[in-house]
């Protein structure tokens, strides 16, 4: 069937939510992977309701047509950009709260709704959902859980797969299915919930959440922001933190070029030559006295440490580290790596960035949530393409963390960025096995083809 | 292919780890749901190794033979009974603990070491695995594992698959396949270990787990007990304690007959007639100050109240709660539920219990992990089959709970017990598409057969 058939049957089932204009189409080409399809998708569904997405995939399902499905488009590894010959299918305005239960600890919200929006209607309950990705302002719910997400806090409070109970799946064909539970406890059958989770738009489109709340801490929390002279210094001092058997919220890490990075795009006086950073967050009842324990482990580490019990100045500190995705996008093309090792692995993957950083000629600026042992190397280019010296050097980097025991990607997922190396870290056996679980979702193979396995497409199925 | 060719094949290949004595093939036929299978195993295979574990398999898949997982056989819902023409595959005898690392707060575990056994290895280097249930001292971590376990602790520490990074699986023909990761965030590829949480043997065979640990508190708990004349006066005290927004480790809640059965075993003061109790723990840096809080709201909501501060003392009253499975087969063959529901249905669901009790005329003791809406209703009657009224007072609680926003089974599983319910709460797709996945794994259908899916056995593949 042509392009203009399936756009015609698109348009006589959903009418204006049928976007072609050329703006929107080129939108939906790209993420903020710094990657973008070959070319723009065949049309953008604004889908306002379940009944939108599900006659979105009846017509997709009959004609054979693939469907990508977006949030806001802020995903770091490629997965939601669509291309030629494919919908687009838009959740971004099905951004309502359903229900929040404050005696039962949940939510139920629609896919569309900005983790920032949400933050504050929950807050107004005195509740919160935990997870707390960099772009939480700009990034949806949906596109959290299709990423299976992390963020600052994941060390003490979990990913996003420990804060969801059930979701509202639409299969390939337009059914609708009802994943999980409204109770803490549920095994009753296969944990499908768990499944969807992370899994980038190859099984289903999530059109309702049910969210496990936590209650909003009263007690302010203490932040520490303590310098050192290198960054392998940091990377151990971190470490003996996380040793010390104390929990802070937040640990995140910041090399020197990262730190001078983002002090020049805020107009903040340079740090000296070579200064790594970490800062680190505690809260609950305990904030205070963990916050003193943890700045005598990082001053017997060797850092230059401050101290605040002041919420508003934490979050002045804080934000030095959130500037640093806009930091890096000020310097080129970024490509943001996102590999993960266990925490004591930390200093010796950032003696594998700098030998990477030697052997291949680089400078690849790092930050990293040091509390769970996520890091996110950039490398900077000119232009809209990859070059080759920078996959060869990803590569590297992505045999190093596996060898120390770690994982291509944390919390970013493997979109089309990382497909080429998943068979490596799975073994072909459960490559095969993943393959064909997805079909088991996805018959026709119509949902985001291409992505997450993309390496071995056509191969069988 | 016969039995006993079957039995040779074995063992040529496994020795004396092939057991057909009668006593340990008449062990086999049951768990601890009061429920057999219809006849003894041709053979108990006891694995020493992964290395045994794929052997078995080869042979079961070559020759068709179906294989019963098994592990420490405590059970609830028949998952793990082994009957006529099955194999069952024992992991007790793997029993080891790989790895502890304190730095990563991890540990790598063989299935068959028992909860407790593992809980004192950890202590030893101040580590902990948050999972708890009542079983602990007798259950496996890999029975932990195929059930999804949950127990007392819930609500605050999460249940298994919060604490579970990785496993290795040896699939239905033998091929091992490691899952997950040892770090914090991992989404590369699809969540197949939290596939693999609760799939009670459907899948594969766990045969090693990364476990995620926390620090053991060095606070002492505090403990409340608190009475009430009426079981929903309990339920609606514990609701209000959800509600007040303090976190509990432990909330606990016996009905009249429960506590009285328990206080006849334990030989303590039988407790005034019409007796409710609610075990609440707090723990952590604020436990003190958390446990007045609760015993102020209890006492407002009508309970006499009493708290300590000794550890001890704290475990001596527990103790009244972890005997409840053992006061209940004093009374006679028990069929123990497990609906769970939303925290705030609590006291609805206690009334539909008390309504049940009179349309049926049973007495149906209750104990419920309130602080997380997990409920164990107990029926009671003699001889090893359930009677037809029971069933069908079991079928009235599964569709009052699933009424109240809840589901079948919080965590001890579908097993054979409840998968005559299964469809009607997953609705037709979804239980068909889960058959499909584990068609995936499985396709000749050898792992378990039987178990969850048992009702539609045989309509489809």
């Amino acid at each position: 069937m042509s392009d203009a058939e399936v756009i015609g049957q698109l348009r006589a089932a959903l009418g204006q939510r049928v976007d072609t204009s050329a703006a929107t189409l080129e939108d939906a080409r790209a993420d903020r992977s710094g990657h973008a399809s070959a070319g723009p998708p065949l049309a953008v569904v604004h889908a306002e309701s379940v009944a939108d997405v599900q006659e979105t995939l009846r017509i997709a399902h009959a004609t054979r047509t693939p469907v990508v499905t977006r949030g806001a488009g802020t995903g770091l590894a490629g997965a939601a950009n669509a291309g030629p010959g494919e919908i687009a299918l838009s959740t971004l305005r099905m951004d309502g709260i359903t229900e929040i239960r404050p005696d039962d600890l949940l939510a139920v919200v629609q896919p569309g709704i900005l983790g920032g929006d949400l933050s504050r209607a929950l807050a107004a309950h005195g509740l919160w959902w935990a997870p707390d990705p960099a772009s939480r302002e700009i990034s949806t719910v949906g596109g959290n859980i299709a990423t299976g997400a992390g963020g600052l806090l994941c060390a003490k409070y979990g990913v996003v797969r420990d804060a969801v109970l059930g979701v509202d799946l639409v299969l390939a064909d337009g059914r609708l299915l009802r994943l999980g539970h409204r109770s803490v406890k549920g095994v009753t059958g296969l944990d499908l919930t768990s499944l969807v989770i992370g899994s980038e738009g190859i099984l289903g489109v999530v059109v309702s959440a049910t969210l496990k709340l936590r209650r909003l801490q009263d007690d302010p929390p203490c932040t520490i922001v303590a310098s050192f002279p290198r960054v392998r210094d940091a990377a151990s001092a971190s470490a003996a933190v996380t040793a010390s058997g104390i929990q802070p919220a937040i640990m995140e890490l910041m090399d020197a070029t990262s730190l001078a990075a983002v002090h020049a795009l805020l107009d903040l006086p340079a740090p000296a030559p070579g200064t790594a950073q970490l800062t680190v967050q505690t809260d609950g009842p305990a904030a205070a006295d963990e916050a003193d324990r943890i700045a005598a482990t990082l001053r017997s580490a060797g850092g230059t440490v401050s101290l605040t019990r002041d919420r508003e100045e934490g979050e002045r500190l804080l934000a030095i580290r959130r500037a640093m995705h806009p930091a890096m996008a000020a310097l080129g093309t970024t490509l943001i790596e996102d590999v993960s090792v266990p925490r004591s692995a930390l200093p010796a993957m950032f003696d594998e960035i700098a030998r990477i950083e030697r052997d291949h000629g680089l400078t690849i600026p790092t930050v990293a949530h040091a509390g769970d042992g996520n890091l996110h190397p950039n490398f900077i280019f000119d232009g809209p393409d990859v070059p080759p010296g920078i996959w060869s050097a990803a590569d590297d980097l992505f045999r190093a963390a596996i060898r120390l025991g770690g994982t291509l990607t944390g919390e970013h997922g493997i979109g089309t960025l990382k497909s080429r190396w998943l068979a490596e870290e799975l073994g072909e056996d459960q490559w095969d096995l993943q393959r064909r679980i997805a079909r088991a979702f996805d018959p026709e193979g119509i949902l985001n083809p291409g992505k997450v396995f993309t390496e071995r497409e056509g191969a069988d199925a």
